[in-house]
C-alpha cells in the first residue's frame, strides 16, 4: 500500500505513525510545506515569549526519527494539486520551484490551517506575525529579542490572542490587545469572561474591546494601528482573529469543502473521494454535544482524528465518538475550562436549557490555601442532562472540567453526578466536590 | 412525622437537613455522644498538627445554627437501645447519667464507628490517642503541644496513620510508624505503594513495617512501645489500626448487622426493620465496582448516602447509585487516588483482569515545571472495560482519577476513555493526557 500524507504535523503524522506501526510494508511518503514536522503548536505562545527557550522541546518526532522507521518526509514541498482520477498528486519543492508527479493508493489530506490575515490598508507591512508555524513562531522570537520592539499589538482576543498576550506580557513589552467584539475568549458565557477580563488587566496589558482595525500605518514596517476609536503605536503587530483551513489546493479536485473551506469528513475521517482521509485543522469534526460537524481546529482533535485515519486507511471502519470542543487556557493565575455547548451554543440550537453558575472551594476550607472554582453548567431544561461547562479558578479548574466532559460524554444528567463518587481528602478537594455541588445546585 | 437521628455528624446531620429543608414540619430530635455537630473528621489530622488551628472551621454547622433551622440536637446523649417494637429508643444523657426514653415514627442510625485499639498489655495507659473524633483531637492537639511530648509512635500505616505521621512531621516531634503488614497503604497496589513508601521516608519519619506491636510499656503512663522485634520510646501513641462501626447498642433490637457490626442496609438505606434507616461509617454501603456491599468508612459516601437516607424517609424509594470507593490521600509532595477495583480486589473476586502502569507528564513537557503522574489502571481482559485505577504525582494525579472514576462508573471501556475529549493546554494537560496515555497503553 502506497500512503501520501499532505502536511506532516499533528493529524499527519498521527496517520502516518498509526499506519507504519500497524503495517510496516506500507510505503509512506509525507509532504509538508514547512521545515518542521510533528511538533505542538500550541505551544508557541510560550516558545515566543522564553518560558520555553528550546524550540526542539515541541517537536515531537524529527525527519530522523521518522526516517529510522521507515517514513520518508519532505520539508518545504508543496502539494499544488489532487487528481483523484488518477490517484496522483503534484507536489513543488519549494525551495528549487520544481514540480513532479507523485501517485498513491491512499491519501492523507492534513495541511492545517492558517491565519486569516484581515484584508485592510498596510496588511502587508513587515513587522506583521502570527503565532501559527513554528517557521513563524522562530522568525517572531528572534524579531522580539531587539529592544527596538517595545510595543507589541495583538489584533485578536480568543484563545491565540490571549494566550500570546499572557505570555509576551510576562517579557516586559508593552502589549496592547485590540478585540472588535465586546470582551475576550468569546467561546465562553459572559460570567466566566468577566472573570478572566478582571485577571487579565491585572497583568498589565491594555486591552480595547470593541474596536474594529482599519488600517495598519507605516513605512515599508508597521509604526501604528488605527482603529475605528484610536491609533496605537505598534512596532509590532500579531495577527490572531481566526484561522483557515489550507484547502486551497483542493480546488478543482472534487474533494467535498465546506462553507468556510475545511474538508468534509465523515466520522471515519473519509472525504466523499474513495481513499481519499482528512483530519485536523483543515477538516471539520463531529461534535457530539451539537450532533453534527464542526469547525474545532484544536490539536488534541488533530492527533486522534489523524489516528483514526490512520486506521481507516488500513481498511479498518471505525467511527470515531466525536469531540466535545474541550478546550482551556491559561491567564494569569487563572484557568480556564470549557466542555460540550455554551449557553449561546444551546440558544443557536433552539434547546430547551437551563444554567446555573456556582463558586465552592477546591479543596477543604479548613485546609490551607483554598481558593475557589467557579462552575457553569448548561443543562438539558426537561431532563437535567449536562449539555456543557465551563470552569475558571485558580487551581484544579480545568481538570474538573474534564470530569464534566466525561460525565457529559455520558449523557449523565446533573442529579446522577452530583452524586457520583469522587475522591476525597482534605487537600483535594471538599466531601462535597465543587462538581457536585454545581450539580446539586441544578432544580 | 418525628423523626429521631442517632449521632449528629456527617451522615445523621445529612438526613436530618435533607427532611427539614424538603418537611418543614418534620419534628427531628438529633442526639449526639460527643460534644460537636457535623464536623469534618477528615480534616482532624491537619488540626491536631497545627495545619488548621482552629477547629471550629471544621464544623460545617452548630448546634446553634440547626436549632435555628428547628433541629433539636441534643450532644453528650448516648442512645443506648432501640426497641422497634414500640418504635422507641432510650437514651442517656452522659454528663448526668440520666436515662429517659424518646419514640420516634422514622429513625436514623448514624453513630458512626470507633477506633480499634488493639487488646494488648498497656493498652489502658495514659497517653494513647486516636485520630477519630473533634473531641479527641482537641485533647490530643492540648497533650502535643508539651515539649515533654518528643517521641510520637503511631501504630497503623494505613489511610489515618499515614496522614497523621505525615502532619506531624512538620511539627518537629520524632514521628515512627509502626505496620504489622509489610507495606503502607494497603489498599494500593505495589507499584504506588512503593513511590509512597520513598516519599514517605523523605518526611523524616521513621518506618517500621512488618513489626507486630505486642505490649505498651511504662508506669500511669505510655513510656515506650514493644513489637516483636524492638522496643521503641514512645511518649504518645496514636492508635490507627482500623475502626469498628458503633453498633453495639443495637444489640438485641433485630437490626440486622454485618459479621464487623456494619448495619445491613439497602441501596435504599433501609434496613431490615421498617422505618429504621442507616448510613455512614457504622453502616455497610454499596459497592458499585464489587457489585456487593462493603464496608468503607468514608466521609464522602457518609454524606451522600446520609442524604439520600433523608430522602427516602420522606416517603420516597431513591437507590444509591454505589460507591468506588474513591479516596485519597497526600504524602509528602505527592498526591494519590484509587478508584474502582485494586488488583488484589480483583483477585479476590476471581475477575479475569489485566493491568497498565504507566507514566506521563502532567502537563506539555515543553510548559516549565512538569512532573510526572503515574496510573495503573485495572481491565477486564476480554472486554478492556475499566474497574479500576490508582494515581500517584506531584501534582494532579487525583482530579485524574476522578476524570477515571466518571468512565468507570459509564462502564467504559479504556479504548473509549482513550480517544475521549479531555481539555488541553500547554499549562494543563499534554495533547494525549496522562489519562489517555494509560487508557491507549492497554491491549
Amino acid at each position: 500500500m502506497k500512503v501520501i500524507v499532505i502536511g506532516g504535523v499533528a493529524a499527519g503524522m498521527s496517520a502516518a505513525s498509526k499506519i507504519k506501526r500497524t503495517e510496516k510494508d506500507a510505503e509512506i511518503t509525507v509532504y509538508e510545506r514547512g521545515g518542521y514536522l510533528s511538533y505542538g503548536a500550541c505551544g508557541i505562545p510560550y516558545f515566543v515569549s522564553g518560558a520555553n527557550d528550546d524550540y526542539k522541546k515541541m517537536i515531537a518526532r524529527t525527519q530522523e526519527d521518522f526516517s529510522k522507521i521507515g517514513i520518508a518526509t519532505f520539508l518545504h514541498h508543496e502539494v499544488v494539486r489532487v487528481a483523484p482520477d488518477k490517484k496522483q498528486v503534484m507536489v513543488r519543492n519549494i525551495e528549487n520551484g520544481n514540480l513532479f508527479i507523485d501517485s498513491y493508493d491512499k491519501l492523507m489530506i492534513s495541511t492545517g490551517a492558517s491565519p486569516v490575515i484581515p484584508p485592510i490598508k498596510g496588511s502587508d507591512k513587515k513587522g506583521i506575525y502570527s503565532m501559527k508555524t513554528l517557521d513563524g513562531a522562530i522568525a517572531l522570537k528572534e524579531e522580539l529579542a531587539s529592544p527596538d520592539i517595545r510595543n507589541v499589538v495583538i489584533v485578536g482576543g480568543g484563545y491565540i490572542g490571549i494566550e500570546a498576550a499572557e505570555s509576551l506580557s510576562e517579557t516586559g513589552k508593552n502589549v496592547r490587545v485590540v478585540e472588535f467584539q465586546d470582551r475576550i475568549l468569546q467561546n465562553y458565557d459572559p460570567e466566566l469572561t468577566d472573570i478572566a477580563t478582571e485577571e487579565f488587566k491585572s497583568l498589565g496589558a491594555s486591552l480595547n474591546l470593541g474596536e474594529r482595525v482599519l488600517e495598519i500605518a507605516g513605512g515599508e514596517r508597521v509604526q501604528s494601528i488605527v482603529t475605528d476609536k484610536n491609533v496605537y503605536p505598534a512596532d509590532l503587530i500579531i495577527m490572531a482573529v481566526g484561522v483557515r483551513p489550507n484547502t486551497a489546493f483542493l480546488k478543482g479536485s472534487g474533494v467535498a469543502l465546506a462553507k468556510n473551506g475545511a474538508v468534509i469528513i465523515d466520522r471515519e475521517m473519509r472525504t466523499n473521494i474513495e481513499d481519499i482521509y482528512s483530519a485536523g485543522d483543515c477538516a471539520e469534526v463531529y461534535n457530539m454535544a451539537m450532533q453534527e460537524n464542526a469547525y474545532l481546529p484544536l490539536g488534541t482533535t488533530a492527533n486522534k482524528c489523524g489516528r483514526l485515519a490512520g486506521v481507516n486507511m488500513l481498511g479498518n471502519h471505525v467511527k470515531y465518538m466525536g469531540t466535545l470542543g474541550c478546550s482551556a487556557i491559561k491567564v494569569g493565575s487563572l484557568e480556564m475550562a470549557k466542555v460540550g455547548l455554551s449557553e449561546a451554543d444551546a440558544k443557536r440550537l433552539a434547546i430547551d436549557y437551563g444554567t446555573v453558575f456556582t463558586k465552592a472551594p477546591d479543596h477543604a476550607h479548613y485546609y490551607p490555601n483554598h481558593t475557589l472554582v467557579w462552575i457553569k453548567l448548561i443543562f438539558e431544561k426537561q431532563s437535567k442532562r449536562l449539555l456543557g461547562a465551563q470552569t475558571i479558578g485558580k487551581k484544579n479548574a480545568v481538570l474538573r472540567a474534564d470530569v464534566l466532559a466525561i460525565a457529559i460524554q455520558n449523557r449523565m444528567t446533573a442529579s446522577e453526578l452530583g452524586m457520583s463518587d469522587l475522591c476525597y481528602a482534605p487537600p483535594f478537594a471538599g466531601v462535597w466536590d465543587a462538581v457536585h455541588i454545581a450539580c446539586n445546585a441544578v432544580k
